[in-house]
């Protein structure tokens, strides 16, 4: 149970105290992967060049849903992030798209949750602009990919 | 083209008119499942039965995260939600956390995005509660598990 | 526990369903006092008579409150309020404000905590406004003070 | 006096009563221009065709902030928009771009504050996007072009 | 009325300059009770141990409030808070339960308005979860108990 | 294209890196100006002394709203303002208010987009409260007035 930081010692939930913690460069990146339709992904791909910008559109709700993690995240502290981006891996043959979230901070804690949730809500933001079309979407393995920065040092998945 | 009804004609996105549409009883319920060891998910489970509750804290994550879904998702109409819920259902033979969100309303429009929302936030929660002693999770398999109401009838994955 | 209403049959918190229920007006008032030293409460009524209206400034953040009381109480349904007011009662002899939120709304469910929230943000930005020259300023006495509308009917405390 | 409707009698602010008010569809469109130099005008519209959309990222920004208005002006009445889109005007001779906010409702109260915030942000985000080559951008000429709906009738700027 | 620091030389209200201060490390605790009937009590009691853990749901509401002080308090500074805990004390006798709230920053200015609206937000969520039986609890007397770190030093109630 | 800093190489919108600048002193002071019929704007000067304080409200919202700054314009990024204040100047021969709205950080990025956004805001503020009686007003010229502080120097219009 000592590994659940997030709770004090009777068990209450508590945001963890990070006074004393160093302020470090620190990066994260969060991967998602949505999966839909070959007409769906077809749709998408015609819009980006030219006209009905999906991708657009969901990378903006994704970099806004990245400053809103502290807000949605109940033990999540405030930051001040200093860089967010979005990419995007399109695969056609398996019919999916992949986000990679990139979240930069100098700050005393790690930016995993806010990468996290820039993905995720760039992967629904997708969903809900193609959901007319095609309610079988599915978003595929949500996880941190890479993280640096932060006294547990390097991650890779 | 045609169907990606958040673009107007130009291909501009748009939050689409729902002025027309019936006040209808819509219900939608979500799925998202996150898998993570045995060690995480044993600390998750007794913390349940006494102290250090994850899953409540991330229930109650998830029900404030589908009332903000149309401040994340763009073109999500604003919506009085009248009923959330988040279920779990622990799977310990292949160590994973179904949740369940399902979202009521009486409305002009369906509740898919803020069932998704709310079973996305619960397991980014989650995540965040067990991330210093597990940075594997994985957030796997988020979709629309059912729907009532609403012109195109119901909808089962 | 039947009486708890805002949790399940296993005990699990839950936004509960108002899908049913009637759309009615309803107005509930509620009431905060703070008590401050003569010396503060001399700076806020000459400030309102002229400059410094540490009262006007609280009553804008008490109605903005009360828009926002669904963001902040885990379990309460969004509302669209369709009036808010707050008032003020000065108690020189005993150096008190009296502060009265009223909130109104056509809809499912009664707008007590949209009062409650009201009456209390606007007395902690009394608070805020005066703590420079007087950190032992009490809110005393937050409460229901009157409801009608709804199937339960009239309340006054 | 009488006619600054959102103060009481004591002239304090107030969010006024508009429970009475029947449900109507209105619409409104606020319009909002922003002048520019040419040099940035054409990184725009370059941006347009291909990569680099301020207009797009500006839209997304603008549909959005129509459904923060009331959280942003303290007497605007929390709303459920019914439709909300961004056109845009490009004068190339004068180098401004203006802006058009159209937002639809079915409730009880205008939508003119929703489209004039639209606009505005829609305006101020191109603004933020263009300022690293051009500070010497002006936002000019905000106002309600048109409304319908409601008692007052139709209003033309 | 130089006392008042939140105004300017002609009244008007103003976020105060802090640009200038140190960042020091800065702890507030605040307090706040709330009276409920004895009934009421056993129930919330009851619930704690197993499930219906309404102390464990307004522990979350308090400390996400915690981070949107800023958003509810005009002119209160946005801060990047270290650390918040919410704890109770249960007065069986009286019939009350007491809410302490601890907040922690390393910044300029303190956070005292934290604390306190963490305190309130915790009590008025305990009021909402058992409003349905119970509309006579009362929330006393919440003031700031304690506050270390700034140049005004050490204060305790 | 290069000029347009909010999109990567690729052209897709990005939220810029400002790790690696300096903590800097920067102030920006931003202008609005709103134009009113003659009884309007004897409205809001009879309301200011004494009741029915337009100007005030306003004021509130605009402080507020400087603080959403990074909530409401997708690529700014989070800060912690250290000052904002609001002023007007009447200009009784022209029937128009001119806002100045001023905001002060020590950090990493420019408050450009804060100083916008809170005399926008403020601007908007009296439209709504006037607009009962006048739905002719226009917001003219909002533009950045002055900044100082960063590696651009500083800019005067």
């Amino acid at each position: 149970m000592d590994k659940l930081t997030h709770f004090d010692k009777n068990g209450n939930a508590v945001m963890v105290d990070v006074s004393e913690k160093k302020e470090n460069e620190r990066i994260a990146t969060a991967c998602s992967t949505i999966s839909l339709s070959k007409e769906t992904l077809d749709c998408i791909k015609n819009g980006e060049v030219g006209k009905g910008d999906v991708l657009g559109v969901a990378r903006v709700a994704g970099i806004m849903a990245a400053k809103k993690t502290s807000d949605l995240i109940p033990m999540c502290h405030p930051l001040m992030i200093t860089k967010c981006n979005i990419d995007y891996e399109i695969d056609e043959v398996e019919s999916k798209i992949k986000i990679l979230a990139t979240v930069k901070l100098v700050g005393k804690t790690g930016v995993e949750m806010e990468a996290l949730t820039a993905a995720t809500i760039t992967a629904l933001t997708i969903y809900d602009m193609c959901k007319a079309m095609d309610k079988r979407m599915v978003i595929e393995n949500t996880f941190l990919l890479k993280k640096t920065g932060g006294k547990s040092g390097e991650f890779n998945f």
